[in-house]
């Protein structure tokens, strides 16, 4: 089987390096590896704007996998990389397994007020909101709800790991993903 | 036809507000608005928590939805809401038309560069990266490339209106999206 890895790793210089060490940790438990720079079967038009061509090319790569596995560890901001949260979105309607994984253990609530600082205040009845009145989810969850609730409805997981030293690059909740999936052959 | 209205407004005190009048603007279009917050059928079973019961909601009126405006103005952080982003991969792997609306002018690179502050630094072979070396978006679009690139793919449009002063309320940018839909018949 085919596995998307969805993430951020793609903005790192050393992304594919970061797609190798995965693809071999797919490998090991018989899955194939497909990260978002891999060249897509069929190749988008050439005509295209360049970025177009990213986005063609990974939507093929979403649609050829069975399954795929969100890096969901917060990218400028509380939240995961919005590329990646699309890509869960979109293999979830498609109805396949997503899995997903994040490397700072800390609850969304938290994040989202060490993000907003002062301008996050309790509210009267209980419950946070920020300086503009919108309110603060709070339900214990790794991300915003309709994230956690993806992986909950498809019967994936969300493993969380407080590894916000090296969180760009430790694969440990990573690999107990891969382990959740169904074992391929070894090739 | 019924038109999810995907957004982060469901956070402000007057979401239901906020909900009546895209309703209404869906209405004169001859569209029935669906907001996060109507109630779903079928009601997801009690028995599950509550944020399961909304994810389940909302991923139930996706689906009985004919097309999807998303409100993509940034929200705590340079991206659009993460719940927003899901919803709209979601419905476009369905197949189904993808619009959005951003009530902030600036483009994604410009405000992921303010969000850094001094942590944004330039590159060597040009464009910019991050404090951790990742590097920043620079295509001149409205946000992370999976967005515009699916709306664009679903041959939608991504409306961009400056009205950051009254940037959750302003529905110009979101009617403009409903005028791009076929019209309904009015009832």
């Amino acid at each position: 089987m085919r596995v998307y890895l969805a993430g951020p790793e793609v903005f790192l210089p050393d992304a594919l390096e970061i797609a190798a060490a995965k693809k071999r940790v797919c490998a090991a438990h018989g899955l194939e590896g497909v990260f978002p720079l891999d060249a897509p079967p069929p190749l988008p038009p050439a005509e295209r704007p360049y970025w177009m061509r990213i986005y063609l090319a990974n939507e093929a790569h979403i649609r050829s996998c069975g399954a795929l596995i969100a890096n969901l560890t917060p990218f400028r901001g509380p939240s995961a990389d919005a590329g990646t949260v699309f890509e869960l979105g979109f293999m979830r309607a498609l109805g396949r397994p997503v899995l997903g994984y994040s490397n700072t253990a800390a609850d969304f609530l938290d994040r989202t007020r060490a993000f907003l600082g002062a301008d996050a205040r309790p509210r009267p009845d209980g419950g946070w909101e920020d300086g503009e009145g919108m309110g603060l989810e709070d339900f214990g969850l790794a991300d915003n709800l309709m994230i956690d609730g993806a992986i909950a409805a498809a019967g994936g997981v969300l493993e969380r790991h407080a590894a916000e030293a090296d969180r760009w690059r430790d694969l440990a909740a990573f690999a107990r993903c891969v382990a959740r999936l169904p074992a391929g052959g070894r090739g």
